[in-house]
């Protein structure tokens, strides 16, 4: 199940979605991840646990070092509660405009 | 321009969310939209500036009461950034899938 705070709020950092459009490319090892982005390694590390809690990312251990992967499947629930919200509004727009051309033939 | 951190911040929240949800059905005043929601109006009136800052919704003083509306199109970005990434993996899932093919054709 989504966990739509979780995911939203790892969105809503620059660092973390430049690390999505990184993995969006392929698996990387987290030192390559880290690499272009200039803060104490610590503090990308959290970064990463943030995506990871919000199942944005997953991490696995090969020998010493540690790949992340992007989990696609986790960003298409976001898509959807955007465009429901979206279409609801829509197809709110589309029934009033046709009550105006009921009510108004003329116009 | 969309100021991507405050609109995936401002959709990390439920109350913020359920706000929205609301206003896809139509425009509403600040007084209906509080009335759910168990909180004191002042907490209530900082989740709809945060969603206005956001740039996620628009308010307008009519007489006393002050409306709330969506703004639909502030959520495309957001989905087009969402669907970019996830087409990205795809695209390269696909060129892998025909590479491999191609190193293999009898498998």
């Amino acid at each position: 199940m989504t966990n739509y705070d979780a995911a939203f709020h790892a969105l809503a950092d620059p660092t973390r979605r430049a690390v999505l459009v990184t993995l969006a490319q392929g698996p990387r090892p987290v030192s390559e991840l880290a690499a272009p982005h200039a803060m104490a390694l610590p503090t990308f590390l959290k970064h990463l646990r943030v995506l990871e809690d919000a199942a944005l990312i997953a991490t696995e251990k090969r020998g010493r070092t540690r790949h992340c992967a992007l989990r696609p499947e986790a960003l298409r629930p976001l898509e959807g509660w955007l465009a429901a919200q979206r279409e609801t509004w829509a197809a709110r727009t589309d029934r009033l405009a046709d009550h105006l051309e009921r009510e108004n033939p003329d116009v």
